[in-house]
């Protein structure tokens, strides 16, 4: 199934707009775990498996798994999210960008290596940096907007034109480069007038906020810049809150929990 | 050593501005490769052997490497480099850029599990996105300025404020990001006046070049805006022209060939 006839069905079926994020860091894995040759798996699966009734998608980071050398973890655990969760699709978080006959390759890497239902890529190279990406008319391509660190106002809030660098990349790729309807954007959950400034932009087009938890984002301020006229249009990304919401042998309920609460503090402001 | 006095000693050992990219593509590879289990291991260490005093730097990039699963393949090549040809700092093109907690992940990939001298980072982020990476003054940072591809004058040609986005990009890193003198930038040979720009506002900061050969950039035009006054300044980058020269037995003598003729191209020139 397509990425976005997907993602809207899991918004449907699961009343969620959660986006968990999986990031592994073995050194905040309950003490069960320690020393277990394939813990970075069975952590990610764990949760996975105690909350996919509550999420819209997953998304892996690939950093967390890339630096530990677990590209093979990575592998089988979208293969679990398919099989045992298929209504959920799986955003590799990646944010590659490259010029076009080395971004075939990691079109190779995110969909036909780890079978991503979704990429998020780096707009800065420019529209052949992400054709190959966008010509997967079922798979997913989320671009970087307006993100949510402290340095995201270095360049993105420059102005151009009368309009910050952020906006005209939004406008772009909303207007341009959506051609197959394949297109969302990062905007992240700490700046949501700016998330509001995208979205009176780009129409319905899906953002995947994240900065909630963590960093401090305000679940009802993102949902009245965000949302679309039906209540979606948004996956909201939560990672540690979530993975590292208890570290002991009830982690993954524990986690469960706090995706539930996630997700009710999010409904009760749709 | 540091990257920046590495790549010092090699233009002068060398008396060398070339960079060849390590792009391995098993479909190009000669004849006598196939079904070698090792072959993109092999192919590329037999390129680095045959060129390894005519170069200053190496650029293997990672999706080559990522999309065929051959992540061990690139960490032994590297550890090759640096045991057989101690000389020549290696380039891991990654294009990496996410927030700070993330990036320090991204670290690790490039410069505890590679064990690459240096790094290509996307700078649309912003300065937390690159500061773990600043950090750690032995290493090199190549921040992507003014890409060679078609689509690179989408967002980094736009006026800011008077100036396009790739220049405000220029001063920001050269002015405030290079505090440890370990940053350098992209800039591709296609648009040499928009090298020379670059220059022009970041004094010495090394330059690494794409777009000789394959994309069609001139070798004097790169010579004539980019260089700096010792007539150094600059990784000019090569892959395809120099890895497929020739494509039988002899395919490692063929891009010795192609890389001296490159060499002494540049220099006739510096």
């Amino acid at each position: 199934m397509h990425f976005m006839q997907s993602l809207q069905q899991a918004w449907a079926d699961h009343d969620s707009l959660v986006c968990v994020g999986l990031d592994p860091e073995p050194a905040k894995f309950p003490a069960h775990f320690k020393g277990r040759a394939d813990a970075v798996f069975e952590f990610c699966r764990d949760i996975v498996d105690a909350t996919a009734d509550l999420v819209c998608t997953y998304k892996p980071q690939i950093a967390h798994f890339a630096a530990l050398r677990a590209e093979d973890a990575l592998e089988r655990l979208i293969a679990h999210i398919h099989e045992k969760h298929p209504g959920v699709p799986v955003i590799l978080d990646a944010k590659r960008g490259d010029i076009g006959s080395t971004a075939q390759h990691y079109v190779s890497e995110a969909f036909d290596r780890f079978k991503a239902d979704a990429v998020t890529l780096n707009p800065y190279m420019g529209r052949d940096s992400a054709q190959p990406f966008l010509d997967r008319a079922d798979k997913g391509v989320i671009l970087l907007c307006r993100t949510s660190n402290p340095g995201g106002a270095d360049f993105q809030a420059l102005d151009c034109g009368g309009e910050p660098l952020y906006v005209r990349v939004a406008e772009t790729i909303a207007r341009n480069w959506n051609t197959h309807g394949n297109c969302a954007l990062v905007t992240g959950a700490t700046w949501p007038e700016e998330l509001g400034k995208v979205r009176s932009v780009v129409g319905d087009v899906p953002l995947l906020v994240p900065g909630i938890g963590a960093q401090g984002g305000d679940v009802e301020a993102v949902l009245k810049h965000g949302r679309t006229a039906n209540g979606t249009g948004l996956m909201i990304s939560s990672s540690r809150a979530i993975l590292y919401a208890g570290n002991g042998e009830d982690f993954a309920q524990a986690a469960r929990k706090a995706a539930i609460e996630l997700r009710d503090a999010i409904n009760a402001c749709r």
